[in-house]
């Protein structure tokens, strides 16, 4: 099972940044004030398609040889990591074929279509997905790029981490939120070497808290109907992500719906910006409990902002 | 009739400087793209308390003498000029007595108390407000800072277009809404004489047309039962504000209520951060009709952020 290194990381920093943005840190006074610590925020709300995922896609579609690009990238998922793929296959001038569940928001296709991609459609059961994507694969030859269990995915989710601890310093602690774990997974591989002393603390809704579950019984347990507002961390970690977290001793804390809902109207209220549900879960656990000493330094990645305002039901 | 010139713009920015932040400027390629044009978004929607407001009532708060600042400050209002003269009159260290009428949002009520000021609540039009307002003047002897037609108001306003060109330097075209005017006016001040032959457009609301009807009559025509999603532009020119757009050559444009509110889903979902109705119009006339030349450089100040999600109707 291949782990990146932090190596991989600073070749990762190198191979996408024609590609991404350098997202801006944000701070907020009166947030500061409700938490008594002074938080920094990696805006990758701001990112390239609206979130971190464009970072390992690209890191992952650029890295390929260009025997194997010609044969285009697949994937299957309803989310940002489509369209972050989609785009990363633009760049790189090949094809993109996205396996998308046929009830997968109109928008979201929208998007992917938009960046060129081949949308092929299927029922919307994990088992169709993959049953799909096993076709389009052995139909057009393509590679596919998971959107977490891949070595190359998580070097460059890594990179956040690594441009926000460039961009303020060390911190004492560093949040992200955790779905299958790749965001994570990186953030821990970049932080841990950075700043060896810094806290990583993963936050997960409790509707879906297979990795809370994992950590703290040892070994891997997967979600069962996970079900949250926060659709971007559904999935469960694999083995690997599970393996980094542990190895890191990443601490996960679980917040509510309520409280999600409530992160997610202070940072659009207070920040100004737009996030996703997935995005405030970190500062719904924040404002949730006591972290950290007063005056502490901690991080947080905004995972992303593709938020369906329709839904969100303010 | 005291206009302001550019060297009190210059002293604004000077006095102002500890007090406000010196917002970022945004950009977005799905929006250049749609318009045809590069656009520079001056974010004022992350300034204190939300608006560009803060910089005229920190100009207005600063300047005056001790003892006439000891007599604290007051205006009627129900929107961002009252949160943003409260949070000035706190960094002075005095008093603000805020005449806001009784049916005005709690959330705007709870920000301006949260700056320390007092508020007297009166009925829900302009002639209760202009009365309470005077009463309150006479049993304090507090000095009045209108929201818009005062020179020292207008000369703070002026600093975030002086900013937007120091920031990226020469444009083709500036864009700010257009409600009574002061914003408008301090933009033409500062940015006609740093960039002489800049286009300048005022976008207003149709429901709220009255600097287009000014112009376009030559004589002040005020808004009648004004109605507009864009709460921040109800109000209506001043004789001054009147005659700076006049001087100034300031085209007005006006645009629909469905534009708006597309506007303003689109930088929310295209640009990721929160920006009220008033602050939508200018984009929303971009995107309604062919502006400038492919290419051309335009600048527009996005006013703020204190949009009422639940309102807003996704």
């Amino acid at each position: 099972m291949e782990i990146p290194q932090i190596a991989d990381v600073e070749d990762a920093a190198r191979r996408i940044k024609p590609f991404v943005h350098r997202t801006p840190v944000l701070t907020c006074s009166a947030i500061d004030a409700m938490v008594g610590c002074k938080v920094f925020f990696k805006a990758e709300n701001f990112q390239k398609a609206g979130a971190f995922k464009a970072r390992g896609a690209h890191n992952a579609v650029m890295a390929l040889t260009d025997q194997q690009a010609r044969r285009g990238v697949a994937t299957h998922s309803s989310g940002n990591h489509a369209a972050a793929l989609a785009l990363a296959a633009r760049n790189r001038g090949v094809e993109a074929h996205i396996v998308m569940p046929s009830n997968s928001p109109k928008v979201k296709q929208a998007a992917v279509r938009g960046y060129g991609a081949r949308i092929t459609f299927c029922e919307p059961t994990l088992e169709a997905r993959e049953h799909t994507l096993e076709k389009v694969v052995r139909d057009t030859g393509c590679v596919v790029v998971h959107p977490y269990d891949d070595p190359m995915v998580i070097a460059g989710q890594a990179t956040a981490a690594l441009e926000l601890i460039e961009q303020v310093g060390a911190l004492d602690m560093l949040m992200a939120p955790v779905g299958g774990g790749g965001l994570m997974s990186g953030t821990a591989i970049a932080a841990g070497i950075l700043s060896p002393s810094i806290q990583l603390i993963g936050a997960e809704p409790k509707g879906a808290d297979d990795a809370f579950q994992s950590l703290t019984q040892g070994t891997l347990v997967p979600s069962v109907n996970p079900k949250t507002m926060a659709d971007g961390l559904l999935t469960s970690l694999s083995p690997r992500t599970f393996s980094i977290l542990l190895q890191h001793e990443v601490k996960i804390v679980t917040v509510g719906e309520k409280s999600i809902h409530m992160a997610l109207k202070t940072t659009l209220e207070r920040m100004k910006i737009v996030v996703e549900p997935s995005a405030a879960v970190p500062l719904a656990a924040l404002l949730e409990s006591d972290f950290g000493q007063a005056g502490s330094r901690l991080g947080v990645i905004l995972s992303g902002g593709n938020l369906d305002l329709k839904s969100a039901n303010f």
